[in-house]
């Protein structure tokens, strides 16, 4: 596949290149001006950046169903009161067509690449396949120091595994999922810990996202939950730990040296008044931070571009510093940053690397003049703006029309239950 | 014109109707279901959520030009080595192409109505009557104490009261501007109250921004920028500063108590690092609060949607409370505030109130399903959701392309200086 003649956000320092992209199965293999080489197809993309694709590093793609549900309310009582008990109906079907909608929604972003928890994940495997997006997805084990609810929790994460290994999807990954270090046992966590190893598995977990939780683990263990996923095994370079607003520094050094990635979530942060990540401190510290949208009962979208967007406002707001963070920082975070994270060779626009690509059409009011791309990107675009999408190497969105699945009809189904 | 089948967010507490809405003339007649009544035009809406347009209460339209130019960089680097050197060399005609695309960009937002602070204002009036949006323009006045400067920016307002006067438009309206108590001198300030009682025109400035600000003014006259607009005879209900970040309690007091308004900017204010503006205070002390852009170069858009949505978060993680701010508020901030400020009879879709009016189509994964019709608008919509705006009872956009002016020509011009 060839991508004609684009503005090309090209390599590790996004220099703006007039090239053409050439795709052979799931790699770019070639970046360079009138490249003349037979395409199967060849897309017209003069009027478009050509950038890597986003990496979503943590969401719970189903949660999409509770859009809006819960609105202005302190986290436990939005727990409590509004996301356990929806959550506790929700069938299989429910997970199926919500995680539909939440990848229709991503690929319209332009994220290519997800990490999902939350249950029945073999619905979001099969809505993933549908779809073509890329995803990493966990069973969310929650066992609250009970042995009965650590053995199902276990039996569920085994089947997972058994699942995905099965369908031997090239889309397809799985991650291990223990909720967090309040709501998971030492030893589940520390069976988490063997499975990684012994699965060689990625892990996500929850991580330092309330006061709450550093209080409750501080009298549980008379440490923080850094150091508590350092004694079970945890903290290395396949963890990427959700949230991580309250880190001590000691923390931040720990979670740096051991290689793990923060999955920063700006806007779920603030919309329930968790508190700010400490960016600076953990770009300083060179820990590698990726961004995440979270469920979207807590943002309330799947759009990595928002996501950018306020990443970058509220560490300048919060400094009262607006040279605190760079714009290269927050596009490596959405991109190189989460496929990094995943080991991926992606996130980035070079020879070599997986075509996980998004195009953005320049012709809309709000995008022009382009004086600076990555600012056009992160505090200008919007999700709909990327009209093209490919995935590995095949054309998920092409012209905002997703080729893969019959968006109309998912949309008719919520568009139903919405409007009655 | 018929808006027929709608789902209406009616009246002043925005209860969810399904419902006709009948405009005649500018105005909005009748909000009821199956309206039995004939009409030139009538639209189906009944895929959509009907609101009432946005109101910018604060921007520079032209600086889109600059969008994306000065990139973390802090406040007095920004102005004196990026924005001040390229103003300096705006043409009229950039001015005009500028607005023009800034126009374009605000009604693909849903936006009817803004406030504008620049110079070569004429050409602005024209792109505003073209496009169709209503405007509140003002000649940003800034004499630095200097006798000379301070006639000649006399003499600019009064050709452009002048100007809009002979004008007679029903969309273009004359607005005063001095640009900031510290940019201007007292006898400015003055003059400009004397105009606004003999002119009976509403008057625009930029108030307690930085914290800079607040120590320049103190050191100049012993009080607050608050107090010296008292001193002038500004504090009144004609009065819409824009910003308010660095304001004591008792300024706020005095502001509420003259019945002023405050223009909201959370995204430029978020960007330059130059604070956060105290809402729950100005709320609980009945403060008149708008909504605005600023311009395009502290944004990088003209999104109203994008600022209520970051108002609202910013407000939650500052007071790490997420039930600080109510959609409710944040809502009115963009609409019926806005609207209160420039003494319309708008910014509500009910009987008697202007036919200024938002479609937005529901048929897009990122707003379904819709279980709080607010929270779909504030947080999960984005610009392009709005797909008709109808300004005074004429239809701007239709599904999406503007109706008045050839966007495809102001986009081409714009595409052309980005990628060459």
């Amino acid at each position: 596949m060839l991508l004609r003649g684009g503005l090309v956000l090209y390599g590790r320092d996004y220099k703006l290149t007039r090239a053409d992209v050439l795709i052979e199965g799931d790699k770019i293999v070639e970046v360079k001006r009138n490249i003349n080489k037979p395409a199967d197809e060849v897309l017209d993309v003069s009027k478009s950046l050509v950038i890597p694709s986003f990496i979503n590093a943590h969401t719970h793609s189903p949660m999409v169903i509770l859009r809006g549900l819960a609105e202005d309310v302190p986290l436990m009582e939005w727990l409590q009161e509004y996301i356990w008990p929806v959550e506790r109906k929700l069938r299989r079907k429910d997970v199926y067509w919500g995680s539909k909608l939440a990848l229709i929604e991503m690929a319209h972003s332009g994220t290519s690449t997800f990490v999902d928890m939350y249950f029945h994940m073999e619905e979001i495997a099969k809505a993933t396949e549908e779809v073509g997006l890329r995803a990493y997805l966990g069973y969310g084990m929650v066992d609250l120091d009970d042995e009965e609810k650590r053995k199902i929790e276990m039996r569920e994460t085994e089947k997972l595994y058994e699942f995905i290994k099965k369908l031997d999807s090239s889309k397809v990954n799985f991650i291990l999922a223990p909720h967090a270090p309040y709501t998971c046992s030492f030893d589940c966590l520390r069976w988490v810990s063997e499975k990684s190893r012994e699965w060689n598995s990625l892990v996500t977990i929850h991580l330092a996202e309330t006061q709450d939780e550093i209080k409750i683990i501080r009298e549980k263990y008379g440490k923080s939950p850094v150091d508590v996923l350092e004694d079970v095994g945890l903290l290395n370079e396949k963890l990427i730990a959700a949230h991580g607003i309250w880190l001590s520094d000691e923390d931040i050094r720990k979670i740096s040296s051991a290689g793990a990635t923060i999955a920063h979530c700006p806007a779920s942060n603030m919309k329930l008044g968790s508190g700010v990540f400490p960016m600076k401190k953990a770009l300083e510290n060179n820990v590698n931070v990726a961004l995440g949208t979270d469920g979207a009962a807590s943002n309330n979208t799947l759009d990595i571009l928002r996501e950018m967007r306020l990443a970058s406002l509220l560490q300048k707001v919060i400094h009262r510093d607006p040279s605190i963070v760079k714009s290269e920082d927050i596009f490596r975070m959405a991109t190189l940053n989460g496929a990094k994270a995943l080991g991926l060779k992606a996130g980035v626009i070079a020879e070599g690397y997986l075509a996980d690509i998004a195009v953005i059409d320049l012709r809309k009011a709000h995008l022009l003049p382009v004086n600076s791309p990555l600012a056009s990107i992160i505090f200008s675009a919007r999700g709909g703006d990327v009209d093209t999408l490919i995935v590995g190497g095949e054309i998920v969105m092409l012209d905002s029309e997703l080729l893969t699945v019959d968006e109309e009809k998912v949309i008719d189904k919520f568009l139903e239950v919405s409007v009655a």
